[in-house]
């Protein structure tokens, strides 16, 4: 058996929510008023919840039954290449639509946003694939759709915007002339790459001054209730790994940005090592923007401009300009609250690696399992053949779990630089 | 219910041959001398063979799993949008690690001519489709591979190379400046944006002078083992069909260049029309390489240098050169020979539809249905639209089943100049 797929029944109709497990962990108390002109109550709920348990509005599940349950894989190829002793399994989130994992949160937000009469959504990208996953979202719920998109990804992944395009959003590239701190930045440095900061604040500016009242923020990260609405993944990969047989994981490992994806399949897993299993959980991170693994622990705001409320995490300051790495994802300067407080907490471990192992392990599992994959999934990868090397060196047949959180289609110019080898060793 | 999908012990086990059941056709007798050089002697054995059902060997059906059956979803949001009493269904070949349902023909073929001891396969490729496809199996089975891929595709498309070489292949443009008529041609004409006819010289020449003899030629289309291999998609989606609850399609649609993946959907229904079932099968073709419904059903070769065989098919001429349509996979001067004796039987209706009226369909079928698809598959939707008003028209609840045979993730540069309006309208 390569693949496990959960028929209809076996699917969760529950979002899992950490904020409920985590010891000593307590949710904010936001100001509802600033609060309600960019989100939806029920979505200003979900972040202050305590409730382990949140269960998904029929609506929604009826927009994330196409292309799901994503597909659980033995990557047996790959422990072969590696003559591994290690089980690798990964959970696909590329085959949806958006051809992101990032459509869990996408189309939930898009959903509670048309239910409260909302007409717009704004957002920040830095890869992307939130840009994509909103921009799909939106249409599937008939709403309008504007993506910031971070400069230096804007031009290194110039058809990203074309499929926004496609499915009728808009996207521009940020720092943009059209909001008054896009235009701040390009007053003192005009050929910034960006910063996933600046362009959160530029979404939420253009959500705040929008005078119709009819235009929402919708982040791709960060918020509790965007880890809330990823937990889907891990919850199914769970399932999925006893349909092979596994009784429990040892190691699980995703890339950390922003942390939702890394949230989406780690925290259900986390659940079960917070109850006593013997796991390790390990988040991946860009060398250079090493958030979880240099950054400090404390209160900082998502964006440059302090448009977003101030939040409990690990930070690099919101005025950090990591470097271009082709992982747009994981350029950002700070992680989730929930992802932070866990890693403070050390229940889960950080690991920072660089570009070019990064690459060079994605290119072999392109070769061995034929897929693929994004960037970001890229250090998840370089992290997961670490660990399975280290598994044959240790004679141990552990079960690895990792995320694919996303296919590499529209990132081919990294990998063309990678061949190329113009790619820096450090980052 | 929204799609459908087989469990294991409903996936076909035999490939479907048309040319047991075609009134009146009878398979090539080739020189096996010849193609000995070109190809394993078990797919010469196909493509000659009458037998209805061909068992698919074990090792096959394992690389095949993956990712594997596609789905069969309703677009029930596109009926929405065109507010027809049809029902609409599409068998998604997007969702293959190559993204592209050319994997079936590419991964038998690879099979095949690993256990008959090839180290290299050479292949054309238009849209990139074929190539991808083809450079993926190599890379499962451990073959090296070179793809020519005519030159207006490579500048359309420049990432596939990229996804190429990402799998270990390597990709030129064509013509090139390898081999003799790939010079010639460039002699004559150093800006052509080439041809299929060209690269299929290109790729066959460079296998049958490669002196060590581990060299072969795999087609991506027009030889009837193709169509063979390719049939599984059709198999499935009748199947599929079932599960819904539909007693029988109406109306069945794909786009046809060299055939292989219109053959690929339509051959099992078509095994049924023959039997008598009432049924339109649609073929797609571009108005500016107009081979089924203006070219001339004679013997030519499917290549410019005459290294291939002479078939019996509908044909422009080997020296015909299409316009540089987004739609490669359409740009053929030729349609495969038992694609075109269904056509010249009347078995098949060809349709010519232009490039601008498809990438509208393609647009709307995003916005509807969340997909993007190749422009080829774009060319498949204008006519899917047009029989769908038809239906309204009519009042009638057709029953509408067509191919989405690839996405469109490396062919956005297309849709970019649709949304800016530089498309031509009469290809």
């Amino acid at each position: 058996m390569t693949k496990a797929v959960l028929n209809s029944e076996e699917r969760p109709r529950q979002w899992y929510n950490l904020a409920a497990d985590l010891p000593g962990y307590s949710p904010p108390s936001l100001s509802p008023g600033k609060m309600e002109s960019l989100f939806p109550a029920c979505l200003i709920e979900q972040e202050m919840s305590r409730e382990r348990w949140i269960r998904i509005p029929e609506g929604i599940l009826q927009l994330l039954c196409r292309r799901r349950p994503s597909p659980l894989y033995r990557a047996a190829e790959l422990e072969k290449a590696l003559r591994t002793p290690a089980r690798i399994y990964f959970k696909d989130e590329s085959c949806s639509a958006a051809g992101t994992g990032k459509s869990y949160s996408a189309l939930a937000q898009a959903w509670y946003n048309k239910e409260a009469a909302a007409q717009k959504l704004t957002a920040e990208t830095a890869s992307g694939q939130w840009g994509n996953a909103l921009a799909h979202a939106c249409s599937q719920t008939g709403l309008e759709c504007r993506v910031y998109m971070t400069r230096v990804s804007y031009d290194q992944k110039p058809y990203r915007k074309v499929m926004m395009q496609t499915w009728g959003a808009d996207c521009i590239p940020s720092p943009s002339g059209t909001t008054e701190i896009g235009r701040q930045v390009l007053r003192e440095k005009s050929d910034t790459p960006g910063t996933s900061a600046v362009a959160v604040s530029e979404a939420v500016d253009t959500a705040l001054k929008d005078s119709t009242g009819v235009t929402r923020y919708a982040p791709g990260s960060i918020m509790n209730f965007v880890m809330l609405h990823q937990t889907l993944s891990g919850q199914e990969a769970r399932a999925q790994l006893a349909l092979f047989g596994e009784k429990k994981a040892d190691i699980v490992i995703g890339c950390a940005g922003g942390g939702a994806s890394f949230a989406g399949l780690a925290f259900p897993f986390l659940a079960d090592k917070i109850a006593g299993t013997d796991m390790d959980i390990i988040s991946v991170e860009s060398r250079g923007a090493p958030v979880l693994t240099q950054g400090c622990y404390r209160n900082d705001t998502a964006d440059t401009a302090g448009l977003t409320p101030e939040r409990l995490m690990y930070t690099l300051g919101n005025n950090f300009i990591p470097p271009p790495i082709h992982a747009g994802g994981l350029r950002r300067h700070c992680t989730a609250p929930l992802v932070s407080e866990a890693a403070h907490q050390g229940l889960i471990t950080p690991r920072a690696v660089n570009q070019v192992e990064s690459f060079e392990a994605a290119v072999s599992f392109a070769r061995s399992e034929g897929f693929i994959v994004s960037p970001e999934t890229a250090y998840t990868l370089a992290a997961v053949v670490q660990e399975a090397l280290k598994a044959k060196e240790e004679e141990r047949e552990k079960v690895i779990v990792f995320a694919l959180s996303g296919h590499g289609l529209m990132d081919l110019k990294g990998y063309q630089s990678f061949f190329a080898a113009e790619l820096p060793e450090y980052q």
